[in-house]
């Protein structure tokens, strides 16, 4: 069997569960209609997500959209929705997207019940939800058997590869993009092909003029001033460059790898470690990673040298820094003005009473410098005055004063140590 | 009594050492002359230098030039003046510079016996001694008593600023120099006021169109095409002009200050120390400049990260690095191709194979990249290693396979040591 007949066979749903997941939701579904209906509520139940679509894999979710007429406030709709979503699901719990909505299980079966307004093709949207039903539309209108194989098999290949999911921490490309690919690209084949030779950004339709900063721009097919690919990162576009590439060559032993994973690196590693409040990981993720990005500016800034880094949010925030100085050197290098510039008698007078200095004032080609005594010259002690005032992010600051600094820990290591030294290109 | 003037006082000959070298140059000027005459050899013997000018300091040195006809062939110019040399010069040397010559002691005083062709002003000269007697002409037909001084005044000046001398090492202001710019400035005073407030390269005559590359371009009075100022450094040029600077604010207590010399650098300094071959240092010292370069180069190729040098070329050659890191990281990151390339999936089965092989390969941006183990750590490994195939200059080859690198040592410092903690502006 073929490396993605293989993969394919252990991720498809059988007909039992696509069965079952189609009772659940006409159940549903009529269930809602019936309160609308009973309560005179202009609202319409629809199913949206990969199953209405049928290209789900297994073990998917269920999501019912409840969508109201645009008459209706916001308020009013996310009150409504949330208390038709309790009724439905007995022991549903309230989570918060663009709206409140209800997430429960029915038979084993995630289930969540999102309110929504209707609208048209080109109508105005109130929230990013309220396209998701055209979507469906879109897909179902677009697709055959043909079709929904391919797209599941883009869906399990792209999940072999690591680059599946919408999520912010993952950037990867969502369903909806999968199944967008394949409708333009008509087969799997085609699309792969077409990615092994890519060259710079992705662009679909191909003709399109490029108005986006991203690296992946899909003009979504029902709103054609949304860049719907915009979530993907420039990493997770090259590993699907390359494993298109390495597909195409017939090289899939690339993919099943295990990499190696050497510790022994012999080099100065430290690891912050950051208390995470209790928020969704898509809006914690990118606060991380603008702290990480802090931490690794100060550690360039005052010479320490950083050379790489990871990040892993789990149930704390671990950012981890490799970098070759350990301890800045006793001695700064101060440059100072030009010797035919109007300061350079003054620069001369300050550094000769200044007890800091260590050598000079001296002459190099056209300016003058000190040899200063460097102020703080450990690493922690740098990090945590410079951080002191900083906005590291709404939700981190409060956390500031108590990021852990820590070694690397051979016997027990983080999360994000394991993460760093098994990277490998998938 | 003013700065200077006190400086001059100390420095200027008394009439009795003026009476003396007068006694001794029309001495060996006869002395040549007969012989010239007796042996039919077509030549006249010249003073040049400093003394010939009447702008010698005291302790001056007299230089005799015996300037034959051009007819003559350079072997026979080079051995008849030799002849001679050695006839005046009883306990005379054999010297090399342009040509060989003799040097000796008359009375105390140095004499040097120099062969050169003679030719008239604008003629093509053979090699740039025959240029010395036209540069005595020059400056004896536009100085008086008052310009005399002032080249004094602007010599003793450029002594006490360390910027004095045409050696190599040295990289400063000639004799030579200091004449034609105060015959060009006409006063000590203008210059030194000219020079406080010029920006930029030091040009002589100032419309004269820069096509050298040197900071100090000062055309040669009888050579158009020469540029005088070619040996002066920039680091000298900027401490003449911080130097006139200070002068004009009547701050010369910057001349005298002692620098500080503070030990404890609490860096990282090595020193290099190469045997000094018995050739004379205007030839020696450029090729160990460019040894110090190239190890500078190493270092900082290699990621050891220089910041300060210093040189001293005395019994030895002393080559002083301080640098940032002590040892390189146990990891090299090593940035393979982009994904989109044709060598994408060679670079990964390359590496994979490789036993140097410790993260990866992994993907950032639109690349390849793997982590590999770094062959040599340590400084004196790399820098000897990278030598062995290396051209360090014609005279120091031979001694490069035994470059002593030493720690510096508080309690005997070695000359470039007790230079690199004493730098200050002058």
């Amino acid at each position: 069997m073929d490396y993605l007949d293989e993969l394919l066979a252990r991720q498809i749903p059988n007909e039992e569960e696509t069965r079952k997941l189609a009772a659940i939701s006409s159940a549903i579904i009529n269930k809602i209609d019936n309160i609308c209906r009973n309560e005179n509520i202009d609202a319409t139940c629809v199913e949206v997500g990969s199953v209405s679509k049928n290209t789900n894999l297994k073990s998917s979710d269920i999501d019912i959209f409840i969508t109201f007429d645009r008459s209706y406030p916001v308020d009013y709709i996310e009150k409504k929705g949330l208390e038709i979503g309790h009724r439905v699901l007995e022991n549903g719990t309230e989570k918060y997207a663009e709206h409140p909505y209800v997430s429960g299980y029915i038979d084993g079966i995630k289930v969540d019940i999102v309110p929504a307004f209707k609208i048209g093709k080109g109508e105005k949207i109130v929230s990013t939800v309220d396209r998701t039903p055209l979507h469906t539309v879109y897909v179902n209108n677009n697709t055959d058997e043909k079709t929904i194989h391919d797209i599941r098999l883009l869906k399990v290949f792209l999940k072999s590869i690591n680059v599946y999911g919408s999520e912010i921490a993952k950037s990867g490309f969502s369903g909806y993009l999968c199944e967008v690919l394949i409708i333009h690209f008509k087969s799997f084949g085609r699309f792969i092909e077409y990615m092994a030779n890519l060259r710079g950004k992705l662009i679909i339709p191909e003709e399109t003029i490029d108005k986006f900063n991203e690296p992946v721009i899909i003009i979504d097919p029902v709103d054609p001033l949304r860049n719907a690919g915009a979530a993907v990162s420039q990493e997770n576009l090259s590993r699907l460059k390359l494993a298109s590439r390495i597909y195409m060559k017939g090289r899939t032993d690339l993919f099943n790898r295990i990499p190696v994973v050497k510790r022994k690196r012999e080099t100065n590693i430290k690891i912050f470690v950051v208390e995470k409040p209790d928020i969704i990981d898509d809006i914690i993720y990118p606060q991380a990673v603008r702290l990480k990005n802090r931490i690794w500016d100060i550690f360039q800034e005052n010479g320490f040298i950083p050379t790489a880094s990871e990040i892993y949010v789990g149930k704390d925030i671990e950012i981890l820094i490799e970098y070759k100085l350990e301890e800045l050197p006793g001695i700064e290098i101060h440059k100072g003005p030009p010797v035919e510039s109007n300061e350079a008698i003054k620069f001369i007078d300050v550094w000769n009473s200044n007890p800091r200095l260590m050598r000079g004032p001296y002459i190099m080609d056209d300016r003058i410098y000190v040899d200063v005594k460097t102020r703080i010259r450990n690493m922690e002690g740098i990090i945590r005055k410079e951080l002191k005032n900083e906005d590291i992010g709404k939700n981190l600051n409060q956390f500031k004063d108590e990021i852990k600094i820590l070694s690397i820990d051979e016997n027990s290591p983080l999360e994000v140590e394991k993460r760093f030294y098994s990277k490998y290109l998938f």
